[in-house]
């Protein structure tokens, strides 16, 4: 099938710009001698994850028991849960899952700790657990001093359902820099943190096999530190614009894009799109190319200037003026995972041929 | 069920709350002698316009062909698609689905007036339609300028499978505005314009049987105007902060939740709860009582400071420092209809009880 003969709007995903961002991560993993787990919340879709593991990956990340639940169903047999698992539903959930594939999870407070190793005596196996620490992001995380961590340790260490894997930390203040030498500086601190504290652990006698950290805007920096065994981006697989406004993605690298129709021309300068907040979502900032909430594929002259929920309002410099109503534009999103949220399926292209419809199974997993 | 035995998070829907809102807007209708048309893009759910029916309701709105496919499926007999239809795909699913309900159309382009006559000879039957007029939001609609609504009429007329049937309008300017003063301002010039030009075209020979207006904010101003016909107001069904904000619902009265977990406890003053904008979107402003991103029932001492996809963040005032790692809060969002597209199912509950849980059928029918 032709993209140019699908229904819209439609998430489009190309093959050719994935599959060189999956390649660019890998080396980055490949050169910094670190393993490289990517994060599936970006696309929430079982064939990513298994092109990325066929690249070179160890396994995926996820953020929700569901979504680790969605990829073990499609056959990915290493998922780290990085997020905190509370609650009786979700550790029966969790022991069910564990004799399907090899899951470490994420601990962070007393507990969490219970729970896992609860989920451990339900399945009658060893949970393996990283300890979560925050690096200066001020979300989840216990705080990286010396005596929370060694508490959590023995208390982990008490729990024969429970294996202590290593520590993980997630950075994510490097999402509000535009600056490289910044963007570095948070990574040394993000790799550092964890570093220094598992090389404490490791003193005190514990075994230190995972140390992860690295995002998509944190990786190529972190990649290159001492300490560092693992790294978690994921918004790279696609790219978006807030990726290129954080300088951490080529505008002409972004796989994913939201395929639209031109269903309105109510003035010359003006052009009603198909789609708005409830595909393209309202997540992050405009264009740092001053094209607003998208940036349409070869017609620089369109400014995504503002949505409602199924409408996108263009508008339309001199050179676009020519765009009429059934006429289809491709734009790139401010937030990726923020639209592959938004759809059950997308089309995976090459080209002007349509290869694949794709399930986003994991769509939706928030429990 | 319990509400208390659901995982979380999940959305819940309060029956009585919901149902008075629904009493609510029908008895302005009716006080004001119009229809009354809820917008189904709010719930997009066919037990809830099954409900709206039952209530005096004479169908529905809906935004996408794909919703009101979804209501046909559901048995609503009346729909009204509020946008416009263009390109074969589209023409083809109108055609297959005039024969199942009364379906109108609104029309705003000589594209859409196509689309719709061919649908309609595709089908071998009248499309009712209704001219979309711009009454000052500068989305999509005719300019109100007796030229252009006479072409459009006369251009609808040369189509003998297509019947006009009105007027419809939407003054989603009536969103910007927190002065009651200013919206009722609005909500006379969103009424007036149809009505001056409805009556134009009465005179021109035309039957304007349906001259239809009015959103949630709106409502209550346009439907003691004269001219109009029918109200089509969508969130006020669940209401949320932005309509709080609005002055056009009642903090009280807004049936829809997220029901959350704590997750972490990093610090005193601080918590995280396990939803973040991948379920309660990031549409809109902050709370209007300054509670950030939500308002927790019953905790006006938590503020959802910030979210990223699967985290909310909370800071915690004194009185809410007792707050523990699993216990339950209960958001109204800030905009419910946001909240709703995210979600597959939904808990229907009266006081503690879940009585049912819903599908969201018509969600991601984006198309």
């Amino acid at each position: 099938m032709q993209i140019k003969e699908l229904d819209t709007p439609f998430v489009l995903i190309d093959l050719e710009r994935m599959g060189a961002n999956i390649r660019d991560m890998q080396q980055i993993a490949d050169l910094g001698r670190v393993r490289l787990r990517p994060h599936a919340k970006t696309h929430k879709m079982t064939e990513v994850a298994t092109l990325q593991i066929e690249a070179g990956a160890v396994g995926v990340t996820v953020a929700k028991l569901g979504e680790a639940e969605v990829m073990a169903d499609g056959g990915v047999r290493d998922i780290l849960i990085a997020y905190p698992i509370i609650g009786r539903r979700k550790i029966e959930r969790l022991a069910a899952l564990l004799p399907r594939a090899a899951i470490t999870l994420a601990v962070e407070s007393e507990e969490g700790i219970a729970a896992a190793a609860e989920a451990g005596r339900l399945a009658g196996c060893r949970v393996a657990v990283l300890i979560e620490v925050d690096s200066g992001f001020r979300r989840v995380g216990v705080k990286p001093e010396a005596e929370f961590l060694r508490a959590l340790a023995a208390r982990i260490t008490e729990e024969s359902s429970l294996e202590l894997k290593g520590l993980l930390t997630f950075a994510g203040q490097s999402y509000d820099t535009e600056s490289d030498e910044e963007r570095r500086r948070i990574a040394t601190i993000e790799a550092g943190t964890v570093e220094r504290l598992a090389a404490m652990l490791e003193a005190d006698g514990y075994r230190m096999e995972i140390v992860s950290a690295g995002s998509t805007p944190s990786s190529r920096f972190v990649a290159g530190l001492p300490g560092v065994t693992e790294l978690r981006p994921g918004t790279y697989v696609f790219g978006d614009l807030m990726q290129v406004k954080l300088g951490a993605h080529e505008l002409d690298r972004c796989a994913l894009t939201v395929y639209t129709t031109i269903i309105s021309r109510p003035a010359p300068d003006r052009a009603v799109v198909d789609a708005g907040t409830k595909l393209f979502s309202s997540d992050g900032e405009d264009s740092p190319i001053g094209t607003g909430r998208g940036y349409a594929i070869g017609h620089p002259d369109v400014t995504l200037e503002w949505m409602t929920e199924e409408h996108g309002m263009l508008r339309l410099d001199e050179a676009a003026r020519g765009l009429r109503i059934g006429d289809r534009l491709a734009f790139i999103p401010v937030h990726c995972c923020g639209v592959i949220n938004m759809t059950d399926r997308v089309a995976a292209v090459r080209g002007s041929e349509v290869e694949a419809i794709w399930n986003v199974a994991a769509r939706g997993k928030f429990q």
